[in-house]
């Protein structure tokens, strides 16, 4: 077995979130020992039980070395989960929000997750809209951060019932922000991101994905809920 | 087997759509314990025998514990059924309805499904645009209000041949809402979706994912018509 | 064995296009039993050879009661044939033919299939634009009328070659319309569709999905040309 | 075996472009079979092994009859081919040609396939934008009379590289054309289609869909190429 | 077994990007195999560990002969790869570009892949809009040439971090160009191309497809971090 030299980033976290469905010839345990794995090498796993077509589990992955996050996926694949969608991306602290203090950017860079008490959870990608009447790259660097000021004072209201975890994903996947909202009721997730796209910044600027949700719980109560 | 705490929201019910395909390996009695555990549970389940290659069956179910939505899921896929495409989403009172009476907005977020004599179902999801000359989220709540009205008016008109019920799924599913038509014949479905397509609302600002028909019926009924 | 109370329109048929692949586990005498018996209930079935990957069978059926359509496709997948895509629809008068003799209106709600002699066949949905500049909803009925009647007249040189049958399907299926064309010639087909795209009503306001084209056959001929 | 009467066109010869994956059940000598029945039947068929995910072998058929195409795309299914993707059309001379001297018209409703030479292939489909801005439909003759001419004179330059087969799908598949390149080199398919795309006609109302690329053999090649 | 004329192109390497997964009946030594043929006949291959449910395996490989390229493909086919997604594309000298030193348009032909120490892979296709708007194409070269050239200084800024390469596929795949990305850092993949997004180029004439990230290894490395 070889084991290449870690790919670490220059700062913060790669993050995977693998959206599984499960199989006939699911091996719980070998899921559990994929999981512990992960865990002893340092790597932050968040498992959900979702509903719907799209997946029966996801796990959000969060770790120094990509390979890690690669071990993990080849081990639940071996474990007879298959991976149907994916989000790949990387912790950041946003040009915006570069003159934050020190501890805040840490924290940023290097979430805890999931939170505690918040285990409504959804997932989603966006990106910044570049259409004919409206450019966010066309934009001033002033105007979009007065826009993104403005939907963090949005957001900032539904503190204590939802905790947004934004991850950057240009250049990596499809979209160019992933968003894990962690709430205390699906009503509150709701709720934000209806919010939320009455920003001028969203209504003008923001494009959305596809809506993954599910409920975060320990490993056995996930695969209790979605294995049988 | 864990039990994990429930998890509610803070007013109204769960609800998912399920679009199953049936399989060669389908057990029908274990459909139905499926089935009657959720209803046991207090789950409301609708039962739709669906036309075309979308689906065979749908399940519609409304439930206080997003965990009872998960279990049924797991039960049926257990059971042989393939969850081939969902909907997420909550039952809501919207903004503009805020000010109903206190009966009425209990019936919103407590709907009892299916009603009688309505069996002809369709399903679609549906956005209000963001587009470059006609965005909803820009207008006015006093335009939006007055849309809203509009199209209610126009609704009313089908009262007693079609009861729609609107949920909401910004942040939980791809569309903003899901809306569920049950009607006395599928032509007064076309009629109806016809018609409210003149709305300004729907002219200017709605948008319109795919459409799901079938009949309601019994879980025997829908179960005969389907499987062989 | 339960027996549903049948769903019928308000007026005229149900319809429902079924796209089918053939299977290894194809067993032709059922799906011969299948037909034979959606006919013996009334259904009309008009079966069609279809070259490419979209299908290679499709069954185009009308009926009164949708519990019948929805037997003849439980019937065929069990016989082994995958319904890979699909149409729902109804036969329907539209506004702007309202005031056609009875005669004419009752044979657009209850049209005689196949037409004789006219073998080629290609199906395709279609809805009215709702775009920025061009919005069909926003027309007056004058302004629509007009264009119909356009329309109309250029379908018209084509009388003899092509049968042209357009069902309902606003609320039932992904577009507004389902368009099933039967004519003497493969290139009767595509001057017909190809001359129609100048039409203002087509050229500004028509969106048209997937094409799918075959050849009518007897149901003999149709499985000896497409399964082995 | 029934035999149903031949479907031909009032002019000109049906064409199937089929996309195949290759099986683990793939008999080569059942292929060959098909093959050799098709070219006895008179049928013209082009074998080229393509490159990537979208196909492993595409046949590029030209027939009289409709039947003959779909009796050879069910004999290449019955030896083990999975026909993943496909396009429909028919040989035409466009209304922009049909001042042409009477032998080059023959030639376009009847090309003779492979070219000699010319073994790196491309097929493409392709329509024309009926866009708010640029809507080709909206144009008079004239213009696009001349968009076209400019079109072909571009297209010249590459006479002897290049043979360009656009054959007509207008109510047949989901596209209006699908062209054909065979090219010396597969550089010299992508120097014409790239210096074609500055081409007003192409640049203002050209709309593209999928690209498949691959290269023409003999039977034996390709199958030796793609099979094992 | 034939052994076809060579198809080379007129200058440059043929390149095709395969995305693999895995599969139960993987026989490693078997890819292996098909690896060490490849590289004996002069073909050059990158091996690269991605994530997610995009791929498991992908291999990018630049050659003379496009029946290399296809003879790799099948040999990894019969190991049980399944190739999921793919690009084709030609190394190629931009006509912006064209005026280049000798040598270094010969190493944009020729380039020597994967470069030394840039283990962390993007790979994305992109066309350049042809909007109602902003349509690159209606473009004077020397327009053209100006954006392409602030583009060009836009990227250098990640020079040593960063090795770009940018592969032609007009008329050969769905997109115009196909861009792999090898960097340091999958955070410095991120950097690079969010900052070029404010380039005019990108901001109003750039359309992006799938984005594909993983870690470049040995074909051993590869193969033990994705198989089991």
């Amino acid at each position: 077995m070889s084991t290449p030299e870690p790919l670490t980033n220059n700062q913060g976290l790669h993050v995977v979130h693998l959206f599984c469905h499960t199989t006939d010839s699911l091996d719980r345990d070998e899921v559990k020992t994929a999981f512990d794995a992960a865990v002893a090498a340092g790597v932050q796993v968040v498992s959900v039980a979702m509903l719907g077509a799209k997946a029966d589990i996801c796990f959000m992955l969060l770790a120094e070395d990509l390979w890690d996050l690669r071990r993990f996926q080849t081990n639940i694949q071996s474990a007879g989960l298959l991976v149907s969608e994916s989000y790949v991306s990387v912790t950041e602290v946003s040009e915006y929000a570069s003159k934050m203090p020190a501890e805040m950017i840490k924290d940023r860079l290097n979430p805890v997750l999931p939170p505690e008490g918040l285990r409504a959870f959804c997932f989603y990608p966006m990106s910044k809209s570049r259409g004919d009447v409206h450019n966010w790259y066309s934009l001033t660097y002033e105007a979009r951060e007065g826009l993104m000021r403005q939907h963090g004072e949005s957001g900032r209201k539904f503190r204590g019932r939802i905790l947004q975890v934004v991850t950057g994903s240009t250049g990596l996947d499809d979209w160019e922000w992933g968003v894990s909202l962690f709430g205390a009721h699906v009503d509150d997730l709701k709720e934000c991101v209806y919010t939320m796209r009455f920003d001028a910044g969203s209504t003008l600027y923001g494009e959305f994905g596809a809506f993954y949700t599910g409920v975060v719980g320990s490993l056995d109560e996930v695969l209790d809920a979605t294995t049988f």
